[in-house]
Order: structure tokens, then sequence, then C-alpha cells
């Protein structure tokens, strides 16, 4: 069983118990911290939890997005650092730098391009599942000790200690708090990926 | 600068240097020791060394080899256990079974059927290197929290702690010593896959 701690709103608390569990547990366990340089990969529902809660364990926070349009958003979260994948010269200037990259985005991405930017002993984990396999060389992993990793969610224990960790540092999600009534509508706008950045029903809506 | 510790002749410590080292390197950095299951995928002149060194850490050893043509090796160098990867009930049997695999094999394998046999936490590395890059999706990592990882070789303070680990446990290579004049033969023989399992040139031999 879960509680909600004092402090944050039911209505912010809901996505946590997916998006929130969904990126601190790969965080925690992979050591996001003071001193680590940390990439979130998107900036939806997921990642921009990620960023949050990178930023409250006091990591250096990095987002790659495709574009620059939510730069403002991710600064406000705790990013440091905002890059755009559209344009390649992130992938030159970022080679090799980052400790820990967390993969939020569900399409296929080119792996490679994104292992580059690992530094030694540096772990990429998806928690994004594109249906299709991706490519990915070996050699794109061997010459720094590289690994390429994946999370999901996590157990009710980690998910308490993520509650009571947002609790403590002010954290909740984005959300956007609707009627039941309008279901159909947020369903469209989520297929347009037009949400910052979840889109939360009210219970007490629901006929 | 590195040096041949007492016990170990200079014929079955050369090609500790290239395969002795990549191997020790990845076993050293993910743990195996007592309690830790270890696969070696291939026995050739890389996973012959894995089996001996893994073995002589305290893991429990597995090789996984196409066929079971060369079993009775592998126990001598220490195997628990050997599996044909050519026998499909092999995958089945072993599903979930292993904290670490080593994958020396440079041939492009089905990745997603090997990282099934990886437990919880579990990680496959790659010291072999195929030219093309290997498809494999992400969820055969999520779920499981699993990782896919690369090693190349080692710096020279880990190989000289490689050389006193084979000494103080008494392993070399197993190899086979000929003269200069017999390169080319032995050339032909390593491209048929007919070596057990290093060749070494005796360089006094070398006019």
């Amino acid at each position: 069983m879960l509680g909600i701690p004092e402090g944050i709103g039911l209505d912010e608390a809901a996505p946590l118990l997916c998006a929130g569990i969904t990126l601190y547990s790969p965080l925690r366990h992979w050591g996001a911290g003071p001193g680590k340089k940390v990439a979130i990969v998107g900036l939806g529902g997921l990642g921009h939890m990620g960023v949050k809660i990178a930023a409250a364990m006091g990591a250096e926070v990095t987002v790659l997005s495709q574009t620059l349009s939510k730069e403002e958003d991710g600064r406000r979260f705790g990013a440091q650092h905002y890059h755009a994948t559209a344009d390649d010269t992130t992938f030159e200037e970022l080679a090799g730098s980052f400790d820990l990259i967390v993969n939020t985005v569900s399409a296929p991405l080119p792996m490679e391009k994104y292992l580059s930017l690992l530094g030694l002993d540096g772990t990429l984990v998806n928690v994004g599942a594109p249906a299709e396999p991706l490519e990915v060389p070996a050699f794109a992993l061997i010459p720094m000790r590289r690994s390429w990793a994946g999370s999901m969610i996590g157990g009710i224990r980690e998910t308490q200690e993520m509650l009571d960790f947002c609790a403590e540092h002010g954290l909740g999600a984005e959300i956007e708090l609707i009627d039941a009534s309008r279901i159909d509508e947020a369903y469209d706008r989520v297929v347009a990926s037009d949400v910052r950045y979840r889109f939360v029903i009210d219970a007490a809506t629901i006929a």
C-alpha cells in the first residue's frame, strides 16, 4: 500500500505512480547525484519527471530534445543544459560526456549516436520501448566499456521512497486537470503530443 | 612495463597479453566470483581463457558453444556446465539464469536470445565485435533491468594484475608452439577454426 505524503496534491501525485517511479528507479539505481552528468532524452510526461528528480538528486542535468521549443520549461524543471537533437553538432559537442542517459522516447532513435554521448563506464537506460528492434554495433559499446540497459517502472517499496523523495523536494508532475467529459479531446491531444505534461482526470467528475 | 611472473612459461603467457586481459578485465569489473553464475559464449582463443579465469575467480561457469564438440576441454578448463547453442532447448532451459555473460564471438549472434538468458540486473558483455550492427529490441533489456555492455582489452596495471592472478592460480593459455616457417599453415588453420586454442610463434626461429 502506498501513502501520498502531505504536501503533494493528489492530482500532481497521480502521474508519479507511473512516470515518477519509472524515472526515479533508474536514476537511483545508476547513481544520479552530485558530480554525475545525466542526460534525459525527450521532455514529455516521463522526461519532465526525469529532469526534476535528477536535478533534485544533485546531478548536472541536460535535456536532449528534438528542438529547443521546450527549453524554458526544461530549465524551470532543473536542467542546466538543453540541446536540440535535430542539430547534428549536438552529438559532436557532447561526445563522451555523460555518466548516465535515460531515454524516454518510444520512437526508434539512432542508438549509436546516443551511445556515443556516454563517457567511460557510462550507461544509457531505455525506459521507452520502441516496437521495432534497434540496431546497435557492438563497437558503440566496446571502446569506452559503455552499457545499454533497460528499466521498467519499480516496486512498491521504491515507489513509496520516490513519493517521500518528491514530497521532501517539493516535486510533483506538471499536469492539466480535466473533467471526465473531456477524455476524448485529451486523448487526441496526447496523440498530437499536445500535453504539458500529463493529463489527470478528476475522478469526482466520473459519472 | 609488464613482468611475466615465475611459474608461467613465456609461450603460454604470450596470449595472456591479449586474450587473457580481454577476458580478465570484464570478469573482474562485473564481479565474477563465488555465488555468481557466469556464461562464456564461444570456446576459442578468448573463450577458453574466460572459462579458466572465471572458474579461478570462483564463479559457477557455463560454456555456450555451437556444439558439444569441445565439452571435454571446457570442463577441463573449469566449466561446470556446457550447452550447445545450436539446440534451441538450451535457451528455454537457461532462461533468466546468468548474472554475467561474456560473448567472445565475432559473428553476429541473435542477441535477443542471448539476453534472455540473463537474470535480474544481469549483464551481457561483448568482447567480440561483429562488423554488422546487431538488432536488439529494447524490451529484451527493460523487464529484468538487463544490460548489454562492451569491454576492450585492459590497461597495463590491470594486465599485470591478470598475469599475477594467472601465476597464482597456475593458469596459462592452451597453445600450439610453431616455428616461424609454419606461419602460413597456421594462418590457414586459424581461418578454418582449427586451433586449440592459440598458435604461438617461437621467436627464436624467426630468421
